[in-house]
């Protein structure tokens, strides 16, 4: 039937637009000079222009009104709502406006159709009246959002293009997410997080996308679905989905304090589950059965779907990190440093290059910019002057805040602008009982596994809150929008649209309440162990001695994080930074003079310290457990006593240890911190 | 002729049209499968995606490759080439290698023309085989140049809509010009700057627009002009061409700390005069004679052409004005400060709203932009907290340095890949004689005119430096890129091109040794007044009394200027700061409520030392002058010794009113700047 329609349609176009021509002919032959007409285009694209001014102050005084309120409910310790929240509010408000409160346009700017080959060019040259006008794709529309498309100017305008969300706003998002990771407690967290993240990512999606089959089969049953909702679809459902996004946990954790083992474990996982469920979701687009059953598991198309995950995820990581590595070469190597403002800007342009590059070369940009600030907040941080590090973090938080309240506040404005919802109930209360389920799946048994290896085993209180907080955010959100061409896929956004809503506003104003039901210790700074000044005197004069005993080797189990560790320190960061070992004492001889060149001088002024350092770190001495001032868990609420069990090492190795792991840091706490610990823990820990 | 050639034309395009259709029936009919199609759909749209990326890397490439070459510049300190014109070099480099080293494209991307109603929309839908595809309007493409768009698509891709420049790249540059204003010295200086912006771009684009009319009349006598070219055409090259922007030569005069009534004559002027020169150019393009004859003059269209102007400029004068004072407003009743990054980002927000609300408005955003960040410097800016005043500072410092760097690489770049180049030489030639002239005209008259009223004169040698750093740089740039389509405005734009070029590299190198050739101090911050450990002594050695006896009265002709001041520092200040006199010992008895309510209760605490201050600065007692510790002019070049004539007060009031003016210019210098002033002035005037 295609087939015949592709027949016909030559002609019926040629019947449409001899009918457009004809109109033409009519409105020139009655008409009035060229001047006029080009004043009359002029003022039309002005038009657009000011609207496209109006929409865009639209969003602007949406962020504005957000910010205002955030500063209210900041000051007055409101923590109900986050701000994200508050910012959906406030585009739900103005969505309301914009749909009923607008007119409809004219219509003299209503589309016109023309025929063309078989294929859509990128561009198209019309040819009006004798002059030709250049035009480029925007995108494709279904048939039957024609009408849609041709109502509302006010609402094209609010709608952007998909891609602007992955191309412009979540990049410095996501980059701010791993330039501002805690490395120290992410790391010891590695192995958690990253089973949470790949492993668990996988069981959710896979979970999800077979309980919506379910929900789709039961649906065609009932007569609740009008067009085609394949397998893959509900596959792909479950790997937009899965990507959590706790950014409004995460706030309540900082703003609290809460416990920092947790917070690592909820914001390491929730920052490598979005690199994973993009490249998931782009792995499910890829996986196309070549038969014509596409119903019907097909191994060769399944493994090329694997093949494709691994292929993007691992280029991606690659990209960022050379990135993030070529940074740090050139600012180690130069002397940029004493022009913040060029340094500033380098640092910025190699970070956007990341994501430029990798988009250039198939990988993911979003991944690669995800590494890249891992990278660079572990290397190049340390070359950078100080005025750079504290500009260059204002600069990503500050592009991190806009984007991540736009794109909130545009999420609230899109369930009344966007034009193609389709709200299934069935499908809707499905999606929410799948992803708790999903959730559930994902969370309880990989903890149960994970607590088999671990000696600081992941308490229920813990993994209860982790279930809790797996809510829905800015990447569901840009994944379900980047592709709303089909039946299909217009539902799946609705409902992101809806259990985002719903997860922001319920888990978001449920987090304190939830912390102190379960018991989950707030009032430690994240940034470091239990606060000097309160719990450590506690440590000194409570029962902390024998479950320090227990904790002493937990670390012994992170074998891998001790290689990568070791290595990193002894190769890595020497020839990166102005940190670490010289890399004439760390490499082998016979390669002295590349290890001199790779040197920086101001490494030879600190050595002997540094090789101090050094031997608590390799852990050559195997005995020596490095447990980088460990302290931690279980105390009850906010305002019970706070009770924290403390590993001792010997003085020197602590402070020493201590000393390493907050460089990595940063600056700006160090003195503080050191100074705090060697206070702190006067207890020889082989006495 | 158009009209027949309209009438005729739906035929026309019916006959093209019905042969596209057949050849689409042709391949559709022996064809593949509807999936494969979508396939090669989506792999082109991936693939114009990959283009873009790697379009933008290119430009990112050339960014690094000049902050690297900068920092080397810098490093050595090699002051013949300034950033600008570096990144204006790499630009040509890439320029060429992309003009003929990238193969010119396949051809599947070939546009396509269809007919269309008599007017362009701004969207198209177009039917594709079923589908329907939407496009939005790019632009209008000459008829000749057809070829040229199909030609080369990686050509295309780096070439930006010219809107990018007014709506991206622009507003951050002028904002931060606006933003970093020294305030005093362009104050002190402000009835000289407005004539130059002013009165002197008006004449120079007068003396240009003609000269040029001349030139074009010579051409088409020769022959050598092939199109119209109206004289409307060459007053707006002269507006287009008339916006100056010395952005090299004041990054040498900062570099060297050249003498800083020059600075403030030179950055006023230039920084007003792009907004007037854009008002001006827009003024232009609205005058259109009513009758047939474009060449005659129309005093009817003259008159509104005025009117057009000053309307523009009031209202974008406005609208930043309000919205500064709006973001002062909120900043000081709110507690904001307490949230450096919520501020900030509100900051941010509200001074982009400016521009989008003037280009709402159908004002010009980029001139509102402007008088918004004078005003939020010299409002908001002191309800900040000391963390937002940096992160503002730095934020708009870095994105003006890559917008400015990113301009001038794509100006290297337009070179090449801009594909409607006409470079014409005699009016190339005539061109370069014709700002010459213009400037010349400008500065010279307009100096003798302003020395007859100013007390402290401009001097020869730097009405000479003035003439020579009348350069062209990004606005002009941007102006003239703003409208190719027909052939006078690319002929414009190509010479544009060349001036901007010439300029940049000629008389950026030249800055150097002009300076010392013209015997013009340099070694003085421009922040303050001379270099207390230096400078001061020679003063207190030297011959300054009786010179300071001549500069004595030099302010009391600014009585524009103290009117002003006295408003801003009793009414303005105190409603929208924290700083000034409170506003109930201000303003009538009868408005005390209002004036308790709006006065900040910081300014209670200082109120005492705030009378003091206020009474030298309104100047009620007429016989004070206040001259802000002044000192100035007339030293030689870098190597000789330093001589400077100065103007004493009293100690006490230099010392408040210093301290007052440098409040003004924010907080980080006010210490050092009021301690050196006591320790450097211990004479008294009326001694």
């Amino acid at each position: 039937m295609a087939e015949s329609l592709r027949r016909r349609l030559p002609l019926l176009l040629l019947l449409l637009l001899a009918a457009g021509g004809l109109r033409a002919a009519e409105r020139s032959g009655g008409s009035s000079s060229s001047a006029m007409e080009e004043l009359a285009t002029e003022k039309e694209a002005e038009e657009s222009h000011r609207q496209d001014s109006v929409s865009l102050l639209t969003f602007i005084l949406l962020l504005t009104l957000t910010i205002l309120t955030i500063w209210l409910f900041k000051h007055r310790r409101v923590r109900f709502l986050h701000e994200t929240g508050l910012a959906m509010i406030y585009g739900l408000i103005v969505g309301v406006i914009l749909r009923y409160g607008t007119p409809s346009t004219s219509g003299h700017d209503k589309p016109f159709s023309c025929s063309q080959e078989d294929r859509p060019f990128t561009t198209l040259l019309v040819n009006v009246s004798g002059k030709f006008f250049e035009y480029t794709l925007k995108g494709e529309i279904s048939p039957g959002k024609i009408h849609n498309v041709e109502q509302n100017d006010m609402l094209r305008k609010v709608t952007f293009d998909p891609e602007v969300f992955f191309n412009i706003l979540l990049p410095p998002i996501i980059f701010h997410a791993g330039y501002s990771l805690k490395k120290r407690h992410f790391f010891r967290n590695l192995g958690s997080i990253l089973a949470y993240a790949f492993l668990g990512t996988a069981v959710s999606c896979f979970i999800i996308g077979n309980l919506m089959y379910g929900v789709v089969k039961l649906m065609k049953l009932v007569g609740q679905l009008s067009d085609k909702f394949y397998y893959t679809d509900c596959l792909l459902f479950g790997a937009i989905i899965s990507a959590t996004d706790p950014v409004t946990v995460l706030a309540i954790f900082n703003e609290l304090h809460a416990d920092v083992d947790l917070y690592a474990l909820l914001f390491g996982e929730s920052v490598l589950n979005d690199a994973v469920a993009i490249v998931l979701s782009s792995s499910i687009v890829a996986y196309q059965p070549t038969g014509e059953n596409t119903h019907a598991f097909d191994a060769a198309a399944f493994f090329k779907s694997v093949g494709v995950f691994l292929g993007i995820f691992s280029g991606s990581f690659m990209m960022g990190a050379v990135t993030g590595v070529v940074t740090a070469l050139v600012t180690k190597f130069t002397k940029l440093h004493c022009f913040p403002l060029l340094e500033t800007a380098l640092f910025f342009l190699m970070s956007w290059s990341t994501f430029l590059l990798a988009e250039a070369c198939g990988f993911t940009g979003v991944v690669a910019v995800l590494f890249c600030g891992i990278t660079q907040a572990h290397y190049t941080y340390n070359n950078l002057s100080v005025e750079s590090r504290s500009r260059t973090k204002q600069l990503f938080e500050v592009l991190h805040f806009l984007a991540e309240n736009f794109i909130f506040s545009y999420m609230g404005l899109a369930l009344f602008t966007f034009q193609k919802h389709i709200f299934s109930p069935v499908f809707i209360i499905g999606a929410f009982v799948a992803i708790f389920l999903g959730r559930a799946a994902h969370i309880y048994p990989l903890s149960f596994l994970l607590n088999l290896g671990r000696r600081h085993k992941i308490s229920w209180s813990f993994q209860h809150m982790m279930m809790f907080s797996g809510l829905r955010g800015a990447m569901a959100f840009a994944l379900a929008i980047r592709d709303t061409a089909t039946y299909s896929h217009q539902m799946m956004f609705s409902t992101t649209l809806l259990i985002v809503f719903f997860t922001v506003w319920i888990v978001g104003g449920g987090t304190t309440p939830m912390l102190s039901w379960l018991n989950i210790r707030v009032g430690v700074d994240p940034d470091q162990d239990p606060p000097p000044t309160n719990d450590s005197f506690q440590v000194l004069q409570g029962d902390g001695q024998d479950s320090a005993r227990r904790n002493r080797t937990k670390q012994e189990s992170a074998w891998l994080f001790r290689l990568w560790y070791s290595f990193d320190h002894n190769y890595l960061k020497p020839i990166l930074t102005h940190s670490g070992p010289p890399l004439t004492t760390t490499l082998p001889s016979w390669c002295g003079l590349i290890a001199h060149c790779l040197t920086s001088p101001q490494v030879y002024d600190n050595q002997e310290q540094l090789r101090e350092e050094d031997s608590d770190f390799i852990l050559n001495d195997g005995d020596l457990t490095v447990t980088y001032g460990d302290t931690t868990i279980t105390a009850n609420g906010s305002s019970g006593p706070h009770t924290a069990t403390t590993n001792l090492d010997s003085r020197r190795t602590k402070s020493s240890s201590e000393e390493a792991l907050e460089r990595d840091l940063g600056a700006a706490d160090h003195e503080v911190t050191s100074r705090g610990t060697r206070l702190v823990f006067p207890l020889e820990y082989n006495a």
